[in-house]
């Protein structure tokens, strides 16, 4: 049995097909490319029992992945994470069957992992020695530490405001760190030359094609921890949008493997900030690509991403499932960190937040019904934003008291 | 089948015991209090294989875990935490065989966590309304969420001292926060004094009897992952030494049940910094118990607790398992910090960092032997000591352009 089952690239703006053995980064006609597998192939030698019986992580759906080597995979059991019912918060939203999908439970302790596993496994079959990205901070994280685990070297620019902790991860692993007065769009066109000048991977979102398949396995899982059903919404903070596209892909792909009822796909909901909304703006305008959002900002820093390569891609996901797109406050934000954490003891990112802030408007404005089966995308650890509130206490000398 | 075979309370020293029903703290005699099962009645009711079918946290354990309605669990699927090969380090340090049991995957990033999934649980379960801790700040951050989540108010004293980012956990989580002009140990009397007055539920390291069952897993997932074998070599970051006390418990149940060979422990390593080392200096005199450490410092500030309350047990898991303890400089600290994460990719603690630099004196001295199996134990993310190093970086303009 062979441990991949992809069959090649493809286009999904111009159709144009790519072989996946060697290096391939965009299509000739500037889209992303998406990876296609022998679904007949999985059909016929992979069931649901099989995955059942493997081990607690991503690699479970191997055959749906594009390494195709089990020497290449770079690993620390990423994946399989938690999803977990919310019943306070959820109460108090008015959506008793609220969940979340908790990934901060992964190494470097964001998604990012789970592109990065894949991602940089591909690129050490495809003998990639350097490899170069723009990152918000925690994508550079978890590829500059899987690179080193793989023995790539990484060049990571980011924007100076990108969590500070971020910056930490990248040094430490060794890899080239740079930073930027700017956006990640900035950052990214230090890399575009960075890498047309060297030679270089470019392993910015959608540039290279893996990151997806990674990212993809989230939707596997969801359907899987639900006994192989669709929850009705999937929320998402959505940046570079590579989540949601790859749900979306995952859920098309589980669909065709007749794993899940072909009758029901989730509405898929992009959460953005109020401060950096292009999709939400083009979702609201009925458009199927974004402009770029000048002047923005957010403190839930992943989603801060002015223009997404691919835009169209999240839109179609959206309009695909019935889905939406919804914008929320700094404020809003801050107060749905806090509520998961005092109801529900756990210390979401500011990006994760957000997911929780749009359910309940889009549950004020009945677009979500009581009775919906709900999944809010955590994407991270709160801890890797430290500087996100402010904690007031005054010190105590060790002679003093507590009293009540 | 019942949930938990929990039996009574034992105490070590004086080997008076209680019951498991109602609210206990210390011994009468003043010594910690350890949990007895009904082995007996595991043995007959458990086998391997049942466990292997069990969802992937501690919680695969019940019938030896002292929470005895499932109802009382709180839990966030906490533990069966990665056991990883690290062959790049290992070649490195001459120990081909060596492992990294990873504490950083689990929620709150330690493995405090464990202790704290257990000790709430069990508290909710005795009705337990307010508790009260002093901490080094990762215990203070786990117990606040998990309090949290089963509507506990706790309340925390920490060193000021302390990782500024547990100050956040505790804060978000609702529970009342103190910082103290001081150590743990001063922490630690105003917690007993708060306990006196209010009549508060000492959750202090070893003052309540079931951390240290959460934090036996370790011992029981290190078994299982190696099919119910055990290695060569544990090394521990040690400060108050509940995790080391409680994989020796761990290992002496599993030979009780004979779930793992009779003949076998492996040699349990109590690692400290040169900086706070009472437990190497007691076990470098052959004593039994350990002097306070005066003016202990250490940036893994973990271990830095300068009286354990349960030295004696610490020491005594090391005699009875042919260990040892051993100290390591701060340099080396950080040396084996940036070692880990440049050859395989894992950014870890700096009291995980210790156990690896451990790891190499000991090999070096041929205490460790080439062909031993040896296991250190990272109790918690890297990223939860963001001053543990400083990163120089340039920033660039968005014009400028990377010339290698």
């Amino acid at each position: 049995m062979t441990y991949s089952m992809v069959s090649h690239l493809t286009c999904p703006k111009c159709k144009e097909t790519y072989d996946a053995d060697s290096i391939q980064q965009l299509c000739v006609c500037g889209s992303p490319l998406l990876v296609d597998y022998k679904l007949d192939e999985v059909k016929k030698h992979v069931t649901k029992d099989m995955i059942a019986e493997r081990e607690q992580s991503l690699w479970r759906y191997h055959e749906l992945l594009p390494v195709k080597g089990v020497v290449n995979k770079v690993s620390f059991e990423e994946g399989m994470t938690p999803l977990l019912s919310l019943p306070a918060l959820g109460r108090m939203m008015g959506i008793p069957n609220l969940y979340i999908k908790d990934e901060g439970m992964v190494p470097t302790g964001s998604f990012k992992a789970r592109g990065a596993a894949v991602g940089v496994s591909k690129a050490k079959e495809l003998g990639v020695q350097n490899l170069a990205m723009p990152t918000n901070g925690n994508a550079g994280a978890a590829w500059s530490l899987y690179a080193a685990k793989a023995g790539i070297q990484a060049h990571i620019v980011m924007p100076e405001d990108a969590p500070e902790i971020t910056r930490k991860e990248v040094s430490i692993s060794g890899a080239q760190l740079y930073l930027v007065n700017g956006l990640i769009s900035d950052a990214g066109k230090i890399v575009a030359d960075l890498v047309k000048e060297e030679g270089f991977y470019d392993a910015s979102t959608l540039k290279e094609p893996y990151r997806i398949e990674g990212k993809k396995t989230m939707g596997y899982e969801i359907a899987e921890q639900l006994n192989w059903t669709v929850p009705d919404v999937i929320l998402y903070p959505t940046g570079g949008g590579v989540g949601l596209i790859g749900i979306y892909k995952a859920l098309l792909e589980l669909q065709m493997l007749g794993w899940i009822p072909e009758e029901k796909l989730p509405r898929l909901v992009a959460v953005q900030s109020e401060g950096c909304a292009p999709i939400v703006k083009a979702f609201d305008e009925g458009r199927t690509e974004s402009d770029f959002w000048e002047n923005s900002t957010t403190h839930a820093f992943g989603i801060n991403v002015p223009k997404a390569i691919g835009d169209f891609l999240v839109l179609d996901a959206i309009y695909q499932t019935n889905g939406c797109a919804m914008a929320v406050s700094e404020e809003e934000i801050r107060t749905f960190q806090r509520k998961v954490a005092m109801l529900e003891g756990q210390f979401v990112c500011p990006e994760g937040a957000a997911t929780f802030a749009a359910a309940k408007k889009l549950k004020d404005r009945d677009w979500i019904k009581e009775d919906d089966e709900v999944i809010c995308l955590n994407t991270g650890l709160g801890i890797k934003y430290p500087d996100a509130f402010d904690v007031e206490v005054k010190t105590m000398e060790p002679f003093e008291r507590i009293r009540l």
